[in-house]
């Protein structure tokens, strides 16, 4: 099958084997996939991984256990556990130490013809939600992941720092709450839609006023977190949502003498994404900028490494 | 009068005029004091403080605005706070912008005959409390600050990273929750009156299997932090209580990966440190290793900053 391959550099390849089918895991034509800020970090030495990049897709089950799934258009919950082990049993099976994920550790993504999935990590995607929807789930899962671990009030202010594809999700998945978001990023000045979402946009930290209830630091780099330190109130939430590569210099003690919550946050649930699509009540068609031909990868990954770019997607067919 | 002044060094002085009483505020005959760690780090440069330095304390109370409190025994709480701002009228008086700190910032401390603090700062001591564990309300009250931020599960699977004075009161509040709390230093091979208590003592991190639920770093230096990384499991919670002067490199992508909660904890209620010491569900007298008079106060620093001593009484009488 083809795939774009990371192995020190990315290449595209026509002669892959198809990935293994262990007990328990189905086949999937993948349709199209998003490439995200991740897999621009992995070909920077995030994770140490090579391989099929990728993880956002949908796809049609080509092969699978149980009959009943075959045809079907699935999303996938990227992290296989191993289901026995005491983190899954415990109900943190995406924190399973022995886990595989897809395109990330220890298996190949959805940069690819096929990819393999365990069974249990599928959801039919409800026809309603186009192929293009359906690749942001598993993104718009993980901003969903904010509420999960955190609870938002409506009186709260939040400000989202970083204004690329993650931020933009974290943005309309809290506004949802009834509380005042800002996004603060260097892109969203002309998009009028997030303003119509209820979303207020700033490209200047002066515009801010201190003392943010809660901040979200999704702009996938170092500087987020000083930014966030300077906006947040004491005894206030900061939400980790940025993976780099690398250590960082950090006053810890300012953690303690404000009382600061830090809160990393990481995969999120699908249902919850996928209801939200659904019911329209988030928007991820505008945050699409290209589309490429698998045949096209490396460009397109090029491309998604552009300052200011979004939402990058590859068409397998 | 006298008191144990920081400019640069530490000087024993007789000369010192007495604290100024402004409106609301009384002025307090200093009865004992004890020596925090946080005494040492201001000594080597941590808030840049100058003055007369101390904030744990018991005294009588020699002048104040209601005559009903005069001779009576107090602590006291030691953030003067200005009742007026959003901060303070939100509930967070301890972390008023305008706040001064007792001998900490703003405002000369305890290690002299007389200090000031606001009437409201205020806290009359039970007969059953002695000088010395009165002392201790003032840390005591730090330790129940960690309940107070963070909800504690009694199957939960606890760790004290630091036995000094602050991990050791932090570890017999937490074990009253029924949690299972282990103490990890260096210094408590021998106190069998904690094992009494319920805590489990170690010196070596071997000891201790991977995976708690919650960890106190409570080491006042920066290598705690990476150890509790060690020890702590996906999704815990990890309460950080040491300040110390200057940045240290930090991984910031493993708390995203692992979606681990960091709780930067200061300052406490007094209230609940009182009736805990009342009902002697905590002992804090084995703690005490030596007492000097302010004439010795810079000894008794000395005394204080090696390693091993726990807490250090200050003597003004």
């Amino acid at each position: 099958m083809r795939g774009l391959v990371f192995h020190q550099k990315l290449q595209f390849q026509t002669d892959l084997p198809l990935p293994p089918r262990p007990h328990g895991e189905a086949r999937i034509r993948v349709i199209q996939a998003g490439i995200c800020s991740t897999d621009l970090q992995l070909m920077k030495g995030y994770m140490g991984f090579e391989g099929v990049l990728g993880h956002e897709f949908v796809g049609i089950v080509d092969e699978a256990p149980d009959a009943a799934l075959i045809g079907k258009r699935v999303v996938g919950e990227i992290n296989a556990a191993c289901r026995a082990c005491e983190t899954c049993t415990n109900g943190h099976p995406t924190h399973c130490p022995h886990r595989t994920t897809l395109g990330i550790q220890g298996r190949d993504g959805a940069f690819a013809d096929f990819l393999a999935l365990p069974v249990e990590n599928l959801f039919v995607v409800p026809d309603s939600i186009s192929d293009d929807q359906a690749v942001f789930i598993e993104p718009l899962a993980a901003a969903c992941e904010i509420p999960q671990l955190v609870s938002i009030k409506p009186t709260d202010r939040v400000v989202v720092i970083g204004d690329g594809k993650l931020g933009i999700l974290c943005a309309q998945v809290l506004v949802l709450s009834g509380c005042a978001v800002t996004l603060l990023g260097r892109h969203s000045d002309h998009d009028a839609w997030l303003t119509h979402m209820g979303i207020r946009i700033t490209s200047h930290l002066t515009d801010i006023s201190q003392g943010a209830d809660m901040i979200v630091e999704a702009t996938g780099s170092p500087e987020g977190l000083s930014t966030a330190m300077k906006l947040i109130r004491p005894r206030g939430t900061l939400v980790l949502k940025s993976t780099y590569h690398g250590n960082v210099s950090v006053n810890m003690t300012n953690f303690v003498i404000q009382e600061i919550s830090l809160i990393g946050s990481r995969c999120g649930p699908f249902p919850p994404a996928i209801r939200l699509l659904e019911t329209r009540h988030i928007r991820v068609d505008p945050l699409i900028h290209a589309r490429y031909s698998l045949l096209d990868g490396v460009l397109a990954m090029e491309k998604a490494d552009q300052s200011g770019i979004r939402k990058v997607m590859l068409q397998m067919t």
